[in-house]
């Protein structure tokens, strides 16, 4: 049996010293004038590379998932789930707002997640049953009821059959709710509703290693992680997220369910 | 004749000393429970009585131009156009993009442009037909076309009247250009704007503490900052804004005025 806080200890240094290697890029490359994608995807692989070898020490016979390699299918194994630069668009452009997130899966949920945003040193930890910290602090997801929530949105460029529905949830979040965010890091959104720093999070297709870590985070904070398209909560594959504090929860889900409509085929 | 140079170097340390009191008071407000917003208020108006009283003594006979306080017709005389903290509902919830704008008018145009972002001790400064830089090196605007452009926009919750149109320069925006960033502070989308880490800035209406500062910087970077729906600039009174690197002006100002179409009266 492997002891969960000797691993969040352990796994807490290869966190940082992650974020390290990003800031240290992040100032060698404001001077650089070409070659930045090929330098970043450089610095996401070697990053990942980096956790690969340590992490996968750490337990006998674990697996490893990870967004620059090809992925088996989710077993019942103690399996790794990784994004090394998780922001890479804002790693690009120095935006200071990318993240590393390191999620470890046991019977397919997550059991241990941490994501580390290294400027401005903020290492977020969660292990199952056992509450969300802030650099050790306990956090909370917020209580603030729909009409005044602040909503981060996922836009997804990549995808254009779900443009229209993004641009629905859009409206709909912004007339009905608060006010909207648009960050471009999917761990540091989970982390924000974690935290009470933002009271909904949803994108309409996003990646295992984006959300398994904040995932865990957020429903040890006290908030709802969900997948309104699926059948079930699965960590094995691409899914729509909804991440809402419990007094958004039913009005949030009732815009994404509506959005689903506006998705092409 | 004032010296803008002199000026600029006695403004860095007052706008500094400004940061220092929002990271400070940011990190008491982390444990408080009750009275966010009363408190917020509090150091917005300390910030902007702290800074009249500074920057009112460099200049003689100059007015004072900001968001807290009655405001009257501007003229052709020396004019401070100071927003204390813009990104106030970030500052309230801890998301460390919240910045002091701090701009300096003669004959109604800026002369003199700064935006410090405390949490990674950004100073951006613009002296008119000098350049414009961060923490003393030259930026410039990116040269990204539209097709693969960052578009920050702004959502105005305030003004529901504008909701329809800003969702179309969204979904615009989102699939006929590259992502959406929304940050919550204009100041700090100008800043982006101004330094290649964004292409293209949007609000369908903002104030002149928003962008005063923020317009001298993208000038200054190589950029243009219009008013599409205004005959001509004037940085009296609240107006829609588009700021872009030269690549994306036509195609952004071509979706900026087909929004206006969709802005209920």
């Amino acid at each position: 049996m492997i002891n969960l806080h000797e691993i969040q200890d352990r796994v807490a240094g290869y966190i940082r010293e992650a974020g390290v290697r990003i800031l240290h890029v992040s100032k060698t490359m404001v001077h650089e004038k070409t070659g930045h994608y090929n330098f970043v995807t450089e610095t996401d692989v070697a990053i990942q590379e980096y956790l690969r070898t340590e992490l996968t020490q750490l337990i006998p016979d674990c697996r490893f998932f990870a967004e620059e390699q090809e992925n088996d299918t989710l077993t019942d194994a103690y399996t790794w789930v990784v994004d090394p630069i998780d922001g890479t668009m804002n790693f690009i452009l120095h935006r200071h707002a990318s993240c590393i997130s390191i999620a470890l899966l046991k019977n397919r949920v997550p059991v241990l997640g941490m994501v580390y945003q290294p400027y401005w040193d903020e290492l977020y930890t969660a292990i199952r049953g056992e509450g969300a910290y802030l650099n050790g602090v306990p956090i909370h997801v917020s209580e603030r009821p729909f009409d005044k929530a602040l909503t981060a949105i996922g836009t997804a460029p990549y995808y254009a059959e779900l443009a229209d529905a993004t641009a629905y949830c859009f409206h709909q979040f912004l007339t009905q709710g608060g006010d909207i965010r648009r960050v471009g890091s999917a761990a540091i959104d989970c982390c924000d509703v974690a935290s009470g720093r933002a009271d909904i999070f949803c994108e309409l297709r996003l990646s295992p290693w984006d959300f398994a870590a904040g995932a865990l985070l957020i429903t040890e904070a006290g908030g709802s992680f969900m997948m309104p398209y699926e059948p079930e909560i699965d960590f094995g594959k691409p899914a729509c997220i909804l991440a809402t504090n419990p007094a958004c929860r039913e009005d949030a889900l009732r815009v994404v369910l509506e959005a689903q409509k506006l998705i092409k085929q």
